[in-house]
This record gives C-alpha cells, sequence and structure tokens, in this order.
C-alpha cells in the first residue's frame, strides 16, 4: 500500500488531524444493552458523524487483540503484519528511551527461581517499582567487553536491557521458558551473525543471577522480544507531509518518533495536546493527537483491548454522502467506509486531503 | 493466517460448538420475493440472531461455487486456496475410504466408447449402482506390479481408485477428454518423479477397457483428480483444541479426519448427532457439527450450491452489539461481522472464546 501510495503523492496545503481516541469501541453492557458509547454524551462527535464518512477500522486480521504498537503503525499507513516491531523496541519506546539504530533491545522480568534454579514465579510476586529501581542499579554495575549494557526499570517486576554496539544482532531466542518448574532457558543466535550477541546476553544472564542471589523474590531475570529498531519507510517521506505528533504518553510518541514524525512538546492533558495543536498549526500539515483517557475508561468487560473493529470517521469536503448519524459501533457498521484495514485509512485520509493524484492515465 | 493464530493461542476452558448448516442460503423464489430462510419458522435462530453478531460467509472468493471440501476447510480455517485436495481424495473421504499417506486416489467414471474406442457418453448412461457394483469387482481382478489396487463403487456411474505402494506421485494428467467423439486420453506424468505411476495407470486403463469390453454402456473407463493426502496443519495444534467432529456424511468425517480432528461415532439423524455432542461435552473444547437436512432441501433454485456468501451468526459474551435480528441472507448482511472470507471466521471463533492472547505490545 505504502509503494502504491508513494508515487501518487502531490502537493497541497490541506491540513490533516488524525485523533486517536484510544481504547474506543466497546461491547454493549450486559445490564442496559448498550455499548460506552451508545450511553455517553458526545454530541460533538454526533455532529461530526452526520457529516463525515463512518465506518469500522480492523487492526491485524479478524479475532486479533493489537498491541499499541500494530494499532497505532495501521492507524500510519503500515500494515502491522508486514511490519512488525519487536517487544523489546515497544517496551524501550514505551519509557521514552532513546533507542538507536543497531541498539538491541529485550523486554526484561525479575523472576524468582528456587535453590535449583527452577522458575517459581516469573514476575516476582509483582514487586514495588521502588524496588525495581533499586534492583536495576545493580543490574547496571554489569559490564560486558565491547559494548556498552543499559537497564532501565519500567514499572512492578519489568525493565528494559539495552546492548549498544558494533556489529549486535537481535535475532535471539528468549530465556523464558513460560512454565514454572524449569530453569530459564540459554539464548541462542537465531542467525549466525547472532552468535555473539548470544554470547553476551548470556553473560549478563549469569551475571544477574550472581548480583540477585539474596533479592528474592526477585532473584534471577527473565528476556524475551529480543529486537533491534526497524527500519520502517519514512512517513513524512512517504505522504510528503511535514508530520507532528501531539501525545502525552511516552509509547504514543516513541511509535511516532519510530515512522519519523516529529514529536511535540506538550502537557499531561488533552486541554494542553489541543493547544499544542493550535501553537503549531502553521508549521506542519499533519497531527497525530492521542487521548488516552477512553482508553483508561473503556476496558470494562473484556478488561482489556479487544479484537472487535473499532468505530472510525472521516470528515473532509470530499467525504461522500453517509447515512450514519452517531459515533458508535452499530451506527459505524452501516457506513461508508465499511469494515476496512487500519491501514487502508491513511490512503482515504490522503484522498480527502487532495493529495493524491489518479492511478494511470 | 494460521501461522498467524498458532503463536497467539493461550488456553481456556471454554467451550466452542461450529455447527454448519449445509447448504443454506439460498435465494429468493420468483413466487414470493422470499428466500427459504426467510419463509421459514425458525423461532431459535431468529432469537440467537438477536443476540449474535451476523454476517455473511463469503467461500473460496467472489462469484465462486465451493465444493463440499473447500467449504468446510474454509469453516475449519484453512484458505481453501492455499490447501487444495484433489478430488479423488476428496471421493475416497466421501466413501469413507481409508486412504493412507503415499496412496494416489483418482475419481473414475464409468464411460460408453464405440468400436473406434470414442467416447459417447462420459457417464455410460448413468448406470444405476447395482451394475456399477458388478463392474468394480471385475475391475478389482487387475494386478499391477509392486502396488496394491484398490477399485470401489460411489454411485451411479462413479468410482473410486487408488494405488497404495512406494514413491508414487499424484502429479498426473486427467484421461478424460471432457468432449465426445474422441478417445479417452493417455496419463502423462506431471513431473518426473510420477512417470512410473503414469504407467501404471495407463496399464490399469488398457486393462479395465479389456475386462469392461462386453459391458456396454460401461465398457470404458475415465479417470481425473489424481491426488495424494495433503499434509494439512493439524487444528487441534494449531488451536491448542481438543477437536471432535460430529457427522452422519462421510465426506464431512473424512474432512474433519484430514484435519486432525477425533471422528466420533454417532446416528443417522440431527437427534443423535445432539446426544452425542452432549455425551461427549466435558473430554472436547472444540465440537464440528454438521446438518446435513438443509442441504438435501435447499436447492431449489440454482438446483445446486452456489456462489452466494451464506448467512453466519457468531454468538459469546463478547460477540459485541449488532442491530441484525433475523438469521436470514438479507438481514445478515448488514452485520458487524461483515462479508468476510470463511476461513476468517475461526480467528473470530477463537478470539470469541477468549483463546487468542493479543498480537504486539
Amino acid at each position: 500500500m505504502l509503494d502504491l501510495i508513494r508515487p501518487l503523492v502531490v502537493s497541497n496545503t490541506t491540513k490533516i488531524v488524525l485523533l486517536s481516541l484510544d481504547g474506543l469501541g466497546g461491547l454493549p453492557r450486559p445490564e442496559t444493552g448498550r455499548s460506552e458509547l451508545e450511553t455517553a454524551r458526545v454530541p460533538n462527535l454526533t455532529a461530526l458523524a452526520s457529516a463525515a464518512a463512518c465506518g469500522l477500522l480492523r487492526h491485524v486480521a479478524p479475532g486479533i487483540t493489537p498491541g499499541s504498537g500494530p494499532g497505532h503503525l495501521g492507524l500510519f499507513g503500515y500494515d502491522p503484519l508486514r511490519f512488525q516491531v519487536g517487544r523489546g523496541v515497544l517496551e524501550s519506546l514505551g519509557i521514552e528511551f532513546d533507542l538507536r539504530g543497531g541498539d538491541v533491545a529485550a523486554r526484561g522480568n525479575f523472576c524468582t527461581v528456587d535453590a535449583q534454579g527452577r522458575i517459581t514465579d516469573r514476575r516476582a510476586g509483582r514487586i514495588g517499582t521502588d524496588v525495581n529501581v533499586q534492583l536495576t542499579e545493580r543490574l547496571r554495575t554489569i559490564r560486558l567487553p565491547g559494548v556498552e549494557v543499559f537497564v532501565e526499570p519500567v514499572k512492578e517486576h519489568r525493565f528494559v536491557l539495552v546492548l549498544r554496539g558494533p556489529r549486535l544482532s537481535g535475532r535471539l531466542s528468549e530465556t523464558d521458558p513460560q512454565t514454572l518448574g524449569k530453569l530459564p532457558l540459554l539464548v541462542r543466535a537465531l542467525e549466525p551473525a547472532a552468535a555473539a550477541t548470544a554470547d553476551l546476553v548470556n553473560r549478563f544472564v549469569t551475571e544477574a543471577g550472581r548480583l540477585l542471589h539474596d533479592a528474592t523474590p526477585a532473584n534471577m531475570v527473565l528476556l524475551r522480544g529480543f529486537d533491534q529498531l526497524p527500519e520502517l519507510p519514512r512517513f513524512p517521506e512517504v505522504y510528503g507531509l511535514r508530520a507532528a505528533a501531539i501525545a502525552a504518553y511516552p509509547m504514543y510518541r516513541g511509535l511516532a518518533k519510530l515512522v519519523g514524525m516529529d514529536v511535540l512538546k506538550t502537557g499531561g492533558t488533552f486541554e494542553s495536546e489541543v493547544a499544542t495543536l493550535g501553537e503549531h498549526w502553521d508549521s506542519y500539515d499533519f497531527f497525530f493527537v492521542h487521548y488516552k483517557d477512553t482508553d483508561k475508561a473503556g476496558e470494562s468487560i473484556l478488561a482489556g483491548h479487544g479484537w472487535q473493529p473499532v468505530p472510525a470517521l472521516l470528515w473532509s469536503r470530499y467525504c461522500g454522502a453517509d447515512p450514519v448519524t452517531a459515533f458508535t459501533e452499530r451506527a459505524c457498521a452501516a457506513g461508508t467506509l465499511g469494515t476496512i484495514p487500519a491501514h487502508h485509512l491513511m490512503p482515504l485520509v490522503m484522498a480527502n486531503a487532495q493529495r493524491l493524484t489518479k492511478f494511470g492515465a
């Protein structure tokens, strides 16, 4: 899709705002038969839906629940099955670690092992973040030949490990056997070029076990999701847009940075995000604005993200006639956008912004 | 899709019942303007449709009418264009022949040839099945070097030929020229490794012509659809489900066996299928139940299967809001499942059964 779009891009002075209401939509609540969107008073969204083309966006594939990474890459127009980003990289983005090309990042867990080294708790009793911070200080004393080692606390039992140096590879197996009663696994190279990196990681794990031996329940570490920064087509170049991201949460700033958007400094509230949008209105063609409150409020019935297609609306002077008059899951199912893969939205957005020429003569 | 699903599967105690109402849906009848589903009194399906997510399943591709094989492989989550099963294999499954890995199976027709050997009736006047049984007895006397020969009657003019032995190949051309007035074709090897098998089949055909010379109108045979058992990903392993099939008809039992389901012993009626479901409820996670009566009743206007997408409903606690309140072709077109490829249903089923974790962090 990106390869199709790129040669069709033409310049224009139109503005694009892509507003992600993270976590929408929802399921009908058993007691009312209505979803949150069907219950909420949202006069502005209702008015927008009446004037817009509506539909449902399907992230990834039918039945597949997207994490934040694949979910937002899709919104930016990248097929999340083609452009996969490892968990180590996403976790680094989530704490705004300055991950660089060539770095290898892994997601780490503190865990508990018994006297024989067998895992008895894969999450070390979900230790407090304060304990995590103390223990990552210990792990930062580990030195490995030829590389820099970064150990960054996330929260509870989770941390990020980053190795920085020449000729590293992220094609490594995981140490987490995913079951209790087993020893942590040795890391294996999944390609010949990863052999040296595998050795370094195994030395890190051995050393970590030594440094943590008296820190029960967090007396060992598990590492998974090894990966390097992927080489993604750069959003501003693919679409010919001066692109800026306005997001209060690190994960979404990191994802925007990953595709080459400028990440604007903003405050922690949606009001401050909107103010930032106003301040930079003249300097960019495209704004990705992330609204987090819906995500925090919305995880009611599944208690987590779902696989269901999510409501979407697209407004422009050229969006076309549409029968939908409410921004709800049920209403948007009848919209003229149809139920489409999320990464098909950006081409529609570009067309509506009069920024694509025709295909073929 | 199967490669995407497999690493996301998580265990759960939920139960899944996949009920195939074979042959649904239909077309509006000219005299009433209503399809069979729009005419029938089906209060349980109506109630289910009101509570469920509805949609239309498209088998294979637009405009393509599926046979039972591709139709059901799609329901099991296998893209029927990627996983193709030869007619010889399907015909063997349809008579519950115990086809084994390495066997080569073909679909056979008795036909009529004139004194010059030219085909005058490709179906031998659709001889009765009793005549078929007598003639296949004759063909069973054929001996070929190094292989076992099985000739199994199906019905009317149709039979199955199976060769069993080492180093056979199903990559063979067909003997049926598909037009009258021509000689049956010699079988050709479509790959070098099939040369020996082609020789064996040609010897079988020559010998069959000799044995049948006085059996006009069934005085010759035509063979097509040569194939071997395909190696399909095993359903229980892909989905992490203890899977059982309950079907009265051999074809559907065979298809279920082909993907690795346990095929349960059951009676010839739907009531006995339901009783079998109850008896085995605790022993399996997934049940494929096949209902044949709709297929027998439903072939009214096209007098056969059609290419039209077929109505489907999916119920779970998490199936989401849906405006559809009737289980008909027209009503389901407005459902939140949308019109989807049949092999996208299983991922949705797995998600609704809370048996898939999310993709990406």
